[in-house]
């Protein structure tokens, strides 16, 4: 078959399995998902065996060591996938809930339910974990999903999908409602980019080139989950204990991520005290400082921050810091380089306070708390597919909820149009 | 300029605008409205003016009579775009509005808010209406709107949309807020769908071609209002009386719009009383019945239905008849002929309306009402730019609320990520 026809073959049976597990009750899909931990756990060795294929295919090819890393599977990693499985079971069912209802004039009760979408592709690159993870997040929320993985964890993503799709069957859930692309020809990824008549919505889970590829090619609508520049200002009423844990934690914690702090915004009237002490701090955890003019009046030894380092994310020991004269510098700085991600202020001040909340345009914007708080799990949403940065449907953590959509039911006694 | 840079520019310039909009309060947006619905009138002469440039252009072109009626601007349709402005203003400010919070464990309130998308492009075609509507749509909910129309209206648009950007000069506020693409050129539509850079949602308003064209080209995330092949089933335990006076509801009382009923599915139980009732009632209102064998049997004179038929929308006063056995059977013929816009259940029996309820796949479902009430004021959201066929963001009427999303505030006392 061509890969035309294997692509769209393939969409339209997880289609019409999306709408079999629609309807299905949340009891066979608990079910599923614990089978699918119990399987994954008993075909470690397995599973182990299938990955070393990818890793040496990849050692071949070049890969580096991170690359490598992110693609390798091992009885942790595997205990992992299968816990995260578990935890997906344990939370309550989006699908059915009745968010609202109202009665109108003519007697007719209007109210919203929250549905499944239908069916999501799932486009993504190399840690086989996203697998077992993306299609657990459909299931549990009543979406086929149709996943197409990176050609580099191939044999590995095949080993997982059997043991989903076998998991699925023990729970009498069509397979097919957890569906995979195994060519791994770059064409395959731009036939399913044009099944809008099976797919609902596509999910890149990648870099950027990967997001890009998708949002150009898809005729499906694409919620990305993009990068992070995301900026702590400490207002000059900010408590600056409070102003340095925050600070360290929100781009030392864990730097590689897209909700840590990429720049440090000071207000002029704080920052002779606060500079000289976070900047020691930062550079004994090895981080590099690229700052304006005013900020290298205060501390000597930082770098020299350019026009376009202040578009920059790191996602790595570094970061800039710049003195503003007022919250409205911050605010506008923010709006100029920053990427609706995570934004924070620290201060005392209500005003300033409940104005940065309301006016500042991210994802996320935290008063008194670290950007690296951005995260479904952290906000009580439960596990997340992803921190959603397009401005439809869902912006931030991308829970179950966010996986579902909500249609409008009528309860009349005969209402007719007048 | 070239095509490609005045769109690009012009998108630019509305983003800009948009961002300033996002935080101007209710108090600027309604005096603009009420600005441009007083505006609108006292141009009425000038208006019509405009118009009739279209007009003779059209008839020049041989535009059909429906067409150009589309086409037409009088002084009752220019009080009606100024009474629906009064409307809008009117209605209560979605932005800004908490819709949720709740307390994490480490203490942090963790909640959600309703914010605008940020610039919404409109691609429609010949009613010059929906440009005022649009943009007094857009605004009230806080968004710049790009508005592309059909170029056989260009001259009523220009004139609508110079008195409405007057307007907002006169609140303070970005005339670019509301913006037009003047060129008629086709490439036009297509640059401004490449935009994805500044616009962040595109609607269609027209037919079939325009939303196809739009689809299959836009690198925006678009929603859609397609379609209706819209059924009712009466079910075996369903009251005729009321039966009856919905159907000839959803058939006669409009039947051009995309709400009508296309299809009826009665069950065999009542088929031999219902049928010879109300096709000779729909008969008697001039609709062309068009019937499976069952049905043909109990009512002589019907014409034949054939398989491409039970896909039809007709949009007409013409209609697919059906017998069907089971309510089983009328839910699996709605899920494959169906276009998941209105689908309505007419019963007395509770298990079966709770089931259709959840079960059948629409924007809207209806039990003992008519499917022509699947509209934004009916439903009590007031005015709405269209009923979403998408399967994200938003289904079924589209009001204000749904030309927002929410993101994510958090107040904290200084947590960090452990």
């Amino acid at each position: 078959m061509d890969i035309k026809s294997y692509v769209s073959k393939t969409a339209q049976k997880a289609k019409e399995a999306s709408k079999r597990l629609a309807n299905t009750p949340a009891k066979a899909k608990n079910k599923a998902l614990l089978t699918m931990a119990d399987r994954l756990i008993a075909a470690q060795a397995h599973l182990v065996k299938e990955n070393y294929k990818d890793i040496t295919e990849g050692e071949k090819k070049g890969l580096s060591r991170a690359m490598l890393d992110r693609l390798t599977l091992n009885p942790s990693r595997i205990e992992a996938m299968a816990h995260g499985l578990r935890e997906i079971a344990a939370l309550p069912d989006p699908v059915g809930e009745i968010t609202k209802i109202w009665k109108r004039p003519n007697g007719m009760e209007v109210g919203r339910i929250r549905v499944p979408i239908g069916l999501i592709g799932i486009v993504y690159e190399s840690r086989p974990n996203v697998t077992a993870d993306s299609a657990a997040l459909c299931l549990k929320s009543g979406n086929g999903v149709i996943l197409r993985g990176g050609s580099e964890a191939v044999n590995s993503n095949t080993a997982i999908v059997k043991i989903l799709q076998d998991s699925l069957k023990d729970a009498g859930i069509p397979k097919e409602a957890v569906s995979f692309i195994e060519m791994t020809d770059r064409q395959a990824v731009l036939e399913m980019l044009k099944q809008d008549k099976y797919i609902d919505l596509i999910i890149p889970r990648g870099g950027e080139g990967l997001i890009k590829m998708v949002t150009e090619n898809s005729r499906i609508p694409v919620i990305k989950h993009d990068k992070g520049v995301c900026h702590t200002y400490v207002d000059e009423f900010a408590n600056l204990d409070m102003a340095h844990d925050i600070c360290m934690n929100a781009k030392v914690q864990r730097p590689g991520t897209c909700n840590a702090m990429e720049c440090l915004l000071a207000h002029s009237a704080i920052a002779e005290e606060f500079l000289p002490w976070i900047t020691k701090d930062l550079k004994a955890a090895k981080v590099k400082i690229i700052a304006d003019a005013k900020a290298r009046k205060l501390v000597k030894g930082l770098s020299v921050a350019k026009e376009e380092d202040w578009y920059k994310e790191y996602n790595d020991l570094a970061m800039n810091l710049k003195v503003v004269e007022s919250m409205d510098e911050a605010m506008e700085h923010i709006g100029k380089y920053g990427s609706q991600h995570s934004e924070a202020i620290v201060t005392e001040n209500y005003t300033n306070a409940q104005r940065f909340l309301r006016e500042v345009d991210a994802s996320a914007v935290f008063v008194n708390a670290s950007t690296r708080l951005n995260d479904g799990g952290q906000f009580g949403l439960g596990a997340e597919i992803g921190i959603s940065t397009t401005r439809i449907h869902a912006r931030g953590p991308m829970g179950l909820e966010e996986l579902t959509t909500q249609r409008f039911i009528v309860m009349g006694s005969g209402q007719i149009r007048e």
